[in-house]
């Protein structure tokens, strides 16, 4: 089956137009207009990524994950697959997305609403520094996988080229904040900055922060030192 | 039974301190201390207010609401009686807590993250203006009551007392903002004053609101314009 390639974010769009409009009127660009990619917000929901050890236990062997839905970032993809996570307190997540390709860790993310329901407290980290915090169980329609260790909520942050961190006088590791506007607007701080070249300037924030705000595609929003 | 009065709030007791270490060290004091009455930002879970007459079709002929926890408003509580919401697509939202004392009207806040899993859009409103929201089916143990609007989530607000909004240099429909620190700080903005001499300086967010910051007691919280 062929997966059709994603539409074109409505940022980039608008950035497109930007651009357009300010160059065919002749006039000098905002530092908006000027920037050298759209900046793209979108709300990861809960999720997890996984070893191929884990896709076989809980698929069956030589299983590899199917593309869903293409993400913004190049190559990522939401799967098909779905898990069911049993947290420490046996309470139950069904239908935890899977993201892929797979990693060479397993981890589960999730908003602190859902640490909430699952009954315990999620430390806040950044993708990837899973170290000392809480496991869980899946369970897939092959079998379980217990996680020793990876359920967090992960850090808000946004993904960047060095283009873009040029732009915004800033580097891998530094902190910024993005504001979002809107009835319900906020500014989210502490806004990790990942920069490589590979990277699409994106920021992603968890539910909880993409409900308090309101989130949608139409509202402006603007990243900061 | 008598219900014992509330504990102090973390952020009355760090305001009498903050005003007594001043004092007794003959210091300027910063605005913070300055303030005729400490800031506290407790987070509203979702809850319904009704009317005596939907109490009664709830709960049985001449019922009357009984008090499980005092909140910090004066007069104002939860209630050890709790509902089954059923909302427009038949999803169901259970244990809804009742605030008392009974409104003149029916009105249930839920979060953004409740609107999604009930599958419906929530409006954003004030608190009382409820014309033209959906409606949604309550359930309790003597029977049902059919709200035929009502169910909103909340506009984040702030409560204060004249003198309060005199100190802020504010009035009653302002909008103020409320910076939250921590490792996933955040600001709100729009924070809605609602000014009455019977009011506690009190902002009240809700769910997704607090679990975006990740609120907690400890955390430094300012109020602005």
């Amino acid at each position: 089956m062929v997966v059709p390639s994603p539409t074109l974010h409505r940022a980039v769009v608008e950035h497109m137009v930007r651009q357009a409009v300010y160059q065919r009127l002749g006039k000098p660009m905002p530092a908006m207009a000027r920037s050298p990619n759209p900046l793209v917000v979108n709300v990861s929901a809960r999720h997890c990524h996984l070893t191929p050890e884990a896709v076989e236990a809980l698929f069956g062997k030589g299983h590899q994950l199917t593309v869903h839905k293409w993400l913004y970032q190049e190559g990522q993809f939401a799967a098909k697959e779905t898990l069911t996570l049993i947290g420490p307190r046996s309470r139950v997540i069904s239908n935890l997305r899977i993201l892929g390709p797979c990693r060479n860790l397993n981890q589960v993310e999730l908003s602190y609403t859902d640490g909430i329901a699952l009954g315990f407290d999620l430390p806040l980290r950044i993708s990837g520094d899973i170290k000392g915090t809480l496991g869980c169980m899946l369970m897939g329609p092959a079998g379980f996988f217990e996680m020793s260790e990876g359920v967090i909520r992960a850090l808000r942050h946004v993904h960047m080229s060095p283009d873009d961190a040029k732009f915004y006088g800033v580097k891998g590791g530094d902190e910024m904040k993005l504001r979002v506007g809107g009835p319900c607007g906020v500014t989210l701080d502490h806004m990790l900055c990942r920069v490589d070249k590979s990277f699409k300037l994106e920021v992603h924030i968890d539910t909880d922060e993409g409900n308090a705000c309101g989130l949608q595609a139409s509202m402006p929003c603007e990243l900061t030192k």
